[in-house]
Parts: C-alpha cells; sequence; structure tokens
C-alpha cells in the first residue's frame, strides 16, 4: 500500500497538490505548520481542505520560525509588500521570504515519512507564477532529495521518500483549472499573506492568485478587500 | 565581525564544539532544541553549558518530533537499548534513531543564521565513536550544505552559512582532551539516553563517553548508576 505526506499550507496550491496526492496514493496525510506565519488563518483553512478532501491523519505541527526572525511574514512590525510587478520579482527575493522556511518544512515530513514508512513527500511549489523565493527551484529539491538519502535511515536502506513538486512548472491558471476538475474547494483555500478579515487584494499572493483565475476563465470564490 | 550558531545539546560533543566555535567566531550564538526527548535534562544542562563557556544568545526552540514518531529516545514506551559492541553498532541503526533529526535541526539553525547574518553553523556530529546515526556522516553534511546554497536567500546571494563539524572524524577520547584544554565544564553535559536522575552507565551514549575519558586517562566528573 503506498503512503504519501502532503505539506498542506492551506493555500491553493497545496490543496490541488493534495488532490493530485490522493490520485497518485493509497492513503494520504497532510502536515501543516503553524510556525508564527501572520496569516495563520491558513491553519484552520488546512483543516477544512483535510476534512473535505479526506486524508487518514492530518497533523498540525507548532514550530516558532518566528522566534528565529528574518521575514515580514512572521513579524507583524514588518509590513508586506504590495504586489510588484513579475519581473521585479523574478530578481529580487521579497520580505515574505521566510528563511528555510522549505528545508524546514520538508525536513519534519521527512522525519515523519520514516516513522510512517510513507514513500512520497508532496510539496505544491511552483517556481513559475510565484513570488521568486529561493526554495520553490527544482535545483533545490533535487539537492534536497540527495541530503534526504544520505541523512536518513529510510536513505540508507535506500527507500527514501521522493520529493513531489507537481505543479512546479505549471502556471497558476492552469494549476487552478486542474484543481476544479479534481473537486478542490477553492472557497476554502487562503492565500493572502496579510491574514485579514478578508484577502487584501494586493499583496503578491493575492494578485498572483486573482490573475490565475482570470487567465483560466473562472471565478474566484473569495471576496477581497475594496 | 563573524558570527557562529552552534547546535547546543548539552551533550559532551556539542560542548567541546562550542568552546572551538568561540576561538574562531567574534560572536557565537547556541541554539537548543526541546524536541521531546526523553532526556530533556539536556536542555538545561545546555542552558548551564551556555551560561558558563558565554555566548551572545542562546535560544532554545520547540519542535515536537515525538508528534512525529520513530524513535525511542522521544518515545517513553520503547525501551532504550543497552551498549552493543562497535561493531554492530556500525552495522545497524539503533532504535535511538530521531527521524531526519539532524536535517530537522540543521534547517532551523540555516534559518535562524540568514536572520543573523551567520556566517557558520557548528555542529558535534562524530562519525568515529558514535551511535552509528546517518546523519553524522561527511557525506550528508556536503548534501546538505548543496541544499542551503540553492533553497535560502544567503545561497543566492553566494553567503550561505558553512556547516562546521570540526569533530567528525576525531576519536572521543581525543575531544574529551581537547575540550579539557579549552575548559569546557564536562561537569554540566549529559550524554545519557536514559535520562534518569544519575546516568545509566549502560547506554550507548554512557558507554562511549565512559570508555573516550578511560582511554583519554582523565576523570568523568559524572558519576554513574551502580
Amino acid at each position: 500500500m503506498s503512503k504519501s505526506i502532503v505539506l498542506l499550507s492551506g493555500g491553493l496550491d497545496s490543496a490541488t497538490t493534495l488532490a493530485i496526492a490522493k490520485q497518485e496514493s493509497d492513503e494520504v496525510y497532510a502536515l501543516t505548520f503553524d510556525y508564527g506565519q501572520r496569516h495563520r488563518k491558513e491553519v484552520e483553512r488546512a483543516k477544512a481542505i483535510a476534512d473535505q478532501l479526506g486524508v487518514k491523519e492530518h497533523k498540525i505541527l507548532e514550530i516558532g520560525l518566528d522566534e528565529l526572525g528574518g521575514s515580514a511574514l512572521t513579524d507583524a512590525s514588518e509590513p508586506i509588500p504590495d504586489y510588484r510587478d513579475f519581473e521585479t520579482m523574478k530578481e529580487e527575493i521579497p520580505s515574505t521570504y521566510v528563511p528555510a522556511r522549505n528545508l524546514v518544512l520538508l525536513s519534519c515530513a521527512l522525519a515523519w515519512s520514516e516513522a510512517l514508512g510513507a514513500g512520497a513527500i508532496y510539496i505544491g511549489a511552483n517556481a513559475r507564477d510565484y513570488s521568486g523565493y529561493p526554495d520553490c527551484r527544482p535545483s533545490f529539491y533535487k539537492a534536497f532529495q540527495r541530503a534526504a538519502e544520505l541523512g536518513t535511515r529510510s536513505g540508507v536502506e535506500n527507500h527514501a521518500a521522493e520529493i513531489r513538486h507537481p505543479l512546479i512548472n505549471m502556471r497558476k491558471a492552469d494549476i487552478i483549472k486542474k484543481g476544479t476538475d479534481l473537486g478542490v474547494p477553492f472557497e476554502l483555500t487562503w492565500s493572502c499573506y496579510r491574514g485579514g478579515e478578508t484577502p487584501c487584494g494586493k499583496c503578491d499572493s493575492c494578485r498572483i492568485r486573482m490573475k490565475g483565475f482570470v487567465e483560466a476563465g473562472l471565478d474566484d470564490p473569495l471576496s477581497y478587500d475594496e
């Protein structure tokens, strides 16, 4: 029986990734992090998404990345920047970058995979319509896979979990179409970095999402701030 | 000014590594994890060691690796095995292995290094007189370094922290001699996996330590269970 772990943030990409993992695995486990993100409401959304799509187990792990600092996404005294054009984004890593986040999250998922005997870890990383974070690039995942194979019991025994990033080269519009086909409850997802009552419609994450729905020719079920 | 982070568990190796880092850096930051280890008293020892040797800041980060399972070191219902001979240890990873632990710890240290602007991360890993854990091998650190360079802002900017493991090929006796020369307070260190009132003297970690002191011709300041 194939078991997989999905890193589920509560956003659109990870929800779609969960739906894909469900197609490809017999048993799916979801892992969400309460890491001091200011948009912590995504954690509640992750719970609702896991409930709706159905998983064998959903674990929420607390880790105080905010205590380590270095990001506007975990420090309420730092402003969240409004969206810049995509060319700028590609050249400059924004202040919403969280130091080594995907390394920390994947490492914890890898730990869980060894305890569960899970053969795959899914992450909804995207290196196309994204905020320019270095830990969303394919080269990073390849290097992480190598570290996982050398630094774990499962690696020594030649069955380290495979890191899968099925969305990595997709356009946001295509991710939304794919998620729609798979019945992803986009009304439950949360993308906004600001984490207010309703999404701000101005940060990178909101703008990339809004543009994606427009290009997909689909309605975003969320209402944005005026 | 050079800044370094030291992963400080409270054991003999990490305490010696802290003393080495202090010689090689202008400012040293210590990072300890309260990860659900049954020998949690090592966290208190780490505090005392950091106090005595002196660090710019000592951070204790909580992360529930016990919630992820897979180790006798984080599960009080699993027995801690007694010491086996070294040849067996090299061939078989013991049940005290904690899944992906050094990956998780280094990833968090890397996150902190980006916020601090620290150029080095020290870890007291040893691949000679050790429990046979895969995440203590040089090849793993090399692979981790690569992942760090590809998956972080500091890596993109060509100043990712360098992972340093000054003890990796040393015999335990030589680590003890080195620590003694550097004034490491070995009476404050804690090695025993069982985490009782006094060290058990029977687990891998106690036995490797005891043998090291004997071979170094020095007295271990700790008293062991009868």
